[in-house]
């Protein structure tokens, strides 16, 4: 497989594998090149798959009923996205993934999922501690939503993740952190005076 | 162990287990009874343990600087309460455990989750699981507070979790939607009009 490399250094951070391990687990990953601005999820689809991403950035979003941008999640390089509550039950569901920049990204179906930590049981491990990290990080998302100001809210996104400012608009922050574009660009103008 | 049937119970909803795996397994459970108001962790505590409840019910929760609380997580039967992100560095945090009931929990130390998991390696996959549907369940909570209304965050919470309505007050409701006590008085009275 392509990216191979990339993949085993991704599972090898929490897992060791031998060479034909890797060899069972590589063949269930398949790589996909995504172009700027392509979905790789629509709402409304059934969705069987989620996505490592080896190369670009991209956004797991919806819009409300008033036409209005939410983002849940950025997914750039050694991140996993997809629309996991329709995801864990193979249903449609609401949520749009869609490339920001063009994109290589390892597709694995939960099909092929299961199928993987059947033959290679230490993938359990791998997956126990990739959801656990994935469930702090959510928790401390839920805990700065409730408690943070505006201002605390932008200044945490920017010192968790500053690589994320020079690649995404501040449109789209503001979608993420739950902010009005106003109240971003306000203050962003207090934060550089 | 006491509490072992239940415990067995709660495991193989997703893993069996042979006599003897549940045996190794259950000695690094234990049990404890807290009473009503008392904490399972402060915040400012190192904080090594993560506890499944049997009965009662808690919560999670901080306060921020102004002295408001912020209410994380609830728990009961059947769920697990820890301070994830403190948990997961073994450092101390700013998140506090205070049962609301009379409670029965079982305490699972880092140290003993990791041991068991070496001894019966399919509690990874129990672990990858619980893990993995805490996300997805966090993911729809952020969903929910950034696109719903007062109103609508209200209703879900009362259509997932009825129960809870009957266990704890307006206020701490109030204090998990992130809606003030005011709010939420008025959303009340309006569904009940």
């Amino acid at each position: 497989m392509e990216y191979a490399s990339f993949l085993r250094q991704h599972i090898e951070e929490i897992v060791r594998l031998t060479d034909d391990e890797f060899e069972m687990i590589s063949g269930y990953f398949v790589p996909r090149k995504v172009s700027r601005k392509e979905y790789l999820i629509k709402g409304g689809q059934i969705v069987t798959s989620e996505f490592l991403v080896v190369e670009g950035l991209l956004k797991a979003f919806m819009f409300d009923d008033s036409g209005k941008e939410h983002i849940i999640q950025f997914a750039m390089e050694n991140w996993w996205v997809s629309d996991y509550p329709a995801f864990s039950k193979q249903e449609s569901g609401e949520i749009c993934v869609q490339a920001l920049e063009t994109c290589i990204v390892l597709e694995l179906s939960l099909e092929h999922k299961k199928k993987m930590c059947e033959e290679v049981p230490k993938m359990y491990q791998f997956h126990a501690q990739k959801a656990f990290s994935g469930y702090v990080a959510l928790q401390k998302r839920v805990l700065s939503m409730l408690k943070n100001s505006a201002k605390e809210k932008y200044e945490l996104l920017l010192s968790q993740y500053p690589q994320l400012f020079q690649r995404v608009s501040k449109t789209m922050i503001a979608h993420y952190l739950g902010l009005s574009r106003e109240t971003l660009s306000r203050l962003v103008k207090e934060i550089k005076a």
